[in-house]
């Protein structure tokens, strides 16, 4: 019983699978993928604690069947992404899978699949009791990206380890917070559901990387502490099972300043590097930067144990003078997302600033100043 | 007092100097540059436990002298390479240094040189008491980085740690082993002088770091527990002090094998790719890759606990049929240095495999076979 598949799709599923399990010292079987045939259709799944997936892959001829095993997970995909061949040849055998390509051939051991967890998955073909919907890859992913940085990285900080996205009517959003800092990405899209749902960070990160390149809307689907996505990925058709976080932000909006005393108009990229060179001197506990608004520029100033730094730059502002102290890493991280020009709004000495492109799009980002005392 | 300097030649001087120090740790000096102006001249000094090092660059105008004082390294370079416009300024005052580079200014404590350890260079105005050669730049990095994979990384095998470094009257030879392979290097130059040094691995990284774009020979001292280096680097005139380990490597000569019962030349880029494939499948201990050379062909074989896997090439052979073990990551890092086509010469199954490149050229590398049965 042999599939032949064309490398360039089998080694990316097998990367990618491969890549899924963050929690492999905890459960050793997340350390294998469950290799199926179902008629000529390989289908490849890997279990982890946050996602579990399973890719589906054409091979030639069909007609057979085989499986479930479970195959060493790295070392399968080792193989196949160093075969010397354009075409590798899978060889299900009583003793193991047998790979072939060129003149180099391995036998790989597999095992009995018991033990191996049920993977979290939605059929797409059977949507039962949850909501479905359908969203643009692309959007999804840059909306995800933009975000992401704003997660907090303390385990103890609940759902400020996830992302919340947010479907309505006629868009979603995606939101991240530390509650220090919050970023936000409104997108446009025929969702049709009203519904939110936080994703822990590791979930979103391989999300990400799934989405990449897909141009196929995908097909998500909303059950209890689950987000199901199914997607055309280059090598086939991809489902993953997303595990979902209990709860959800609490009311956010609040923070985000809708009146500004001043603002500020700026090139993002001559602002991130005076930002860079003053955090180099800046005190490494809060990277405190100070802000000046005044009569057409921004002086920026920080002080650290071993000096000082001072920098000047000239913007296009509106309203009063402002002095304020930011941490110069949330800032800059928070003008990330900004193309060319950026537009930066305060609502007072120690009350939240908002940052946005100056260009629109659905970006935005509240830093909130430091006290000073 | 203000000097003008070139980001382009003050900022790589800085990068350089301040990835001197492994030893941060240990003296917190070691985190500091000592910085002096004399008669525009600018001199930059670091040191560490491996290797010291000062740098002079010419800045304008001449014509006054300060310093020595000590100025945190890291922020120093920092601020530097981050510098907006294409120069700095250097203003050197009662309260620190202030760099000043377009709209951008920082002023940098510094500190008295008190308890800055001496730095270990050698004077080649004033030679002295040591033997003094000269060295062509790009082979002698070209060497060092060829050899330097063989060096041990284990802590306690003393001069193994280290690599050799043979001078003689028509040229030197750079050697590293671990005990378990050997690669050295031959470079023919008019070198005068017999004598053997071993550097630690760390100052050979740095060394052949500052090598990198040298073009006029470099002056070289041989002192006791000391080599000094003078070098024309892009930025100025850099002096380094290499420590130099006690001791030298034993005979080695012997288990260089000088004939052979077979041996086989192949490309050397399929034959890595073929070594890196059964890697893969082989025991993660030891590597272990056997191989079989007959008839106009190499078979690979390896076995882990997971799988198994052959691969074959076709080869040019000579002698009798051999077939041996080696540890693939052994092999595969001996290819290395060889470039296009390589030739590999057994000397027995349980005798030293000798690596070479087939065009010639003075790499040779010794892999032992792993004891098998």
């Amino acid at each position: 019983m042999t599939l032949l598949l064309k490398k360039e799709t089998l080694a990316p599923a097998l990367e990618f699978l491969n890549s899924l399990g963050h929690s492999k010292l905890r459960n050793p079987l997340h350390n294998y993928l469950r290799v199926e045939v179902q008629e000529g259709l390989l289908k490849l799944g890997a279990a982890s604690d946050e996602v579990d997936g399973e890719a589906a892959l054409r091979g030639e001829p069909g007609g057979f069947s085989f499986g479930p095993v479970l195959v060493p997970g790295r070392l399968l995909t080792e193989v196949v992404s160093a075969a010397p061949g354009e075409e590798v040849e899978l060889s299900f055998e009583e003793a193991g899978v047998r790979v072939t390509s060129g003149r180099f051939q391995s036998r790989l051991a597999a095992a009995t699949p018991d033990g191996f967890p049920d993977l979290h998955l939605l059929d797409p073909e059977n949507p039962g009791a949850f909501h479905t919907l359908s969203l643009p890859p692309e959007p999804l992913r840059e909306a995800l990206l933009q975000v992401r940085y704003a997660v907090s990285k303390e385990s103890y900080r609940g759902v400020f380890t996830g992302v919340q996205l947010e479907f309505r009517e006629g868009g979603f959003r995606a939101v991240a917070s530390d509650g220090y800092r919050l970023a936000l990405r409104e997108v446009e899209a025929p969702v049709g559901v009203t519904r939110k749902v936080v994703l822990r960070a590791p979930a979103v990160d391989r999300l990400v990387q799934a989405l990449r390149g897909v141009e196929a809307p995908l097909r998500v689907g909303l059950a209890e502490g689950l987000v199901g996505v199914v997607l055309e990925a280059g090598f086939g058709l991809l489902r993953l099972g997303l595990r979902a976080m209990e709860g959800e932000y609490p009311d956010y909006e609040r923070v985000i300043p809708k009146e500004f005393i001043a603002r500020f108009r700026a090139e993002t990229a001559p602002l991130k590097d005076a930002l860079r060179r003053l955090l180099a001197v800046a005190d490494s506990q809060n990277h405190r930067v100070d802000l000046l608004l005044e009569e057409g520029r921004l002086v920026l100033e920080a002080e650290g144990p071993y000096g000082q730094a001072r920098e000047e730059l000239e913007v296009w502002r509106e309203g009063s003078p402002i002095s304020l102290a930011l941490d110069a890493r949330y800032l800059l991280e928070a003008l990330g997302p900004a193309a060319r020009e950026v537009e930066v709004g305060f609502s007072g000495p120690i009350s939240p600033a908002l940052v946005r492109p100056a260009e629109g799009g659905g970006y935005r980002a509240v830093v909130v100043p430091l006290k000073v005392g």
